[in-house]
């Protein structure tokens, strides 16, 4: 069976709140003639909007609990304002893009986390990803914008990792097509040293990445993103790449980033 | 060619505004077993953000003015929250809704309003229904939740009158449907006397209602309804409804509300 390509392409929230690099980045984005998914994340403005509203951010390890009221932004500045500024911004380039949250169409089906100690809130772990829907919306020929809301099919929103969504959904379209799955960020790609950008590492095979974590020489913040792209790979996903999404185009033909592979 | 029926449901602010009857008419909008497509307005949470945010309204002759931190507000909450909210409550309710901004598969062109004396800011007045989007859609089994924003290809979102929407979202699929229109909100239907529920007008005709308007027996603030809905029906629309959200059943078999006719 010959199947097509799909590229999944996740944008960091650096990128979103930068308005020079995001239009540059959605220029690159939008002649891109194979299917394609942009998956975004969040960026600053819901704890911008939350603050202005006078509502209290609590994380716990770092990361953001979902109370009813920060359920309430996310969704409106994720499924709302960015995704629906992506929208028009992607269809003033040609390209007939439909912003979907998981709960459109049932695309992303999920449930809420259930944690021993840690009650997350509305934070939602995908269940399930609607393959003939984004098959059916790609293959009209429409590129899709995934926010990163979800829903528990019992009337329920959620909010996700956007990290997370692309893979599942690149794990998920693998069954369909040839999946790229590109995270496309501020740097370069996964650096040896953090603070320098001229020590990109090419490629990243799993001997080498456990050689990397014994000498500790990878910045804690990528191992989550790493362990995600081996486990897509393992899904039947293609090709992972890692790296600047100024260079999206490189990113594509893999003459820049970090590229994951299995052997 | 036989046509199916394809009902067009508005349902008014007041309605989003209380939950008791949001869920009581979604769950009688999620029991309708023919095409349907829902359209929302906004209700009172945009001007309550708007408020502990600190963001002033303008207001023109009644009709708020949208500047851009309006725009992102109506963005927000309009495209975000309560479209993201009833489509996750109708995928609770089995019906496999779909939310859509007017940018969104370029469901609805507009254009930013022109007025030789009042700056409306970003009002959209609509060019074009992407009836083929909408159809197929719907072909699939979609049912589909449209929020009151819409785009002008050029990447500017626009704020659109959900009310207008709706109409024109009715005229455009008469050409692949037999379009049913029906405004619901929290009145009976076209009152004779605006503040006894009693007085019911069950049908009007283009004579009747000049008799109506002549003699003053019509609310102001239903005048530019009724005259959305002539314009409708003559534009292919097969019925037009205006009545009690409540009554969602009874507006659809013609037994409650005001039927607008042309004969």
């Amino acid at each position: 069976m010959d199947v097509g390509r799909l590229l999944i392409i996740k944008i960091g929230g650096n990128i979103i709140d930068d308005e020079k690099k995001l239009s540059s980045f959605l220029k690159d984005f939008s002649v891109i003639e194979e299917k394609k998914i942009l998956i975004h994340g969040g960026g600053k403005l819901a704890t911008q909007i939350a603050e202005r509203m006078n509502i209290p951010q609590q994380l716990v390890d770092g990361r953001r609990i979902t109370d009813a009221e920060t359920l309430k932004i996310v969704t409106m500045v994720y499924a709302g304002y960015i995704n629906k500024n992506i929208v028009a911004r992607l269809q003033s380039l040609g390209n007939n893009a439909i912003g979907l949250s998981g709960a459109d169409g049932n695309a992303i089906l999920a449930h809420q986390r259930i944690h021993p100690s840690i009650d997350y809130g509305y934070a939602g772990d995908i269940d399930a990803v609607n393959v003939s829907l984004i098959k059916n919306l790609l293959n009209d020929g429409m590129t899709l914008v995934m926010a990163p809301i979800t829903h528990d099919k019992k009337g329920q929103l959620l909010n996700t990792n956007a990290d997370t969504i692309a893979q599942e959904i690149a794990k998920a379209m693998s069954a369909a097509f040839e999946v790229h799955l590109i995270y496309s960020f501020e740097k370069s790609g996964v650096l040896l040293d953090a603070n320098d950008e001229s020590t990109v590492i090419p490629s990243i095979q799993p001997g080498y990445y456990n050689q990397l974590k014994s000498e500790k020489k990878i910045f804690a913040g990528m191992i989550p993103k790493i362990d995600n792209a081996f486990a897509a790979l393992n899904s039947g996903v293609k090709q992972v790449t890692i790296g600047k999404a100024e260079e999206l185009k490189m990113l594509i033909n893999h003459s820049a980033g970090t590229r994951i592979t299995n052997e």
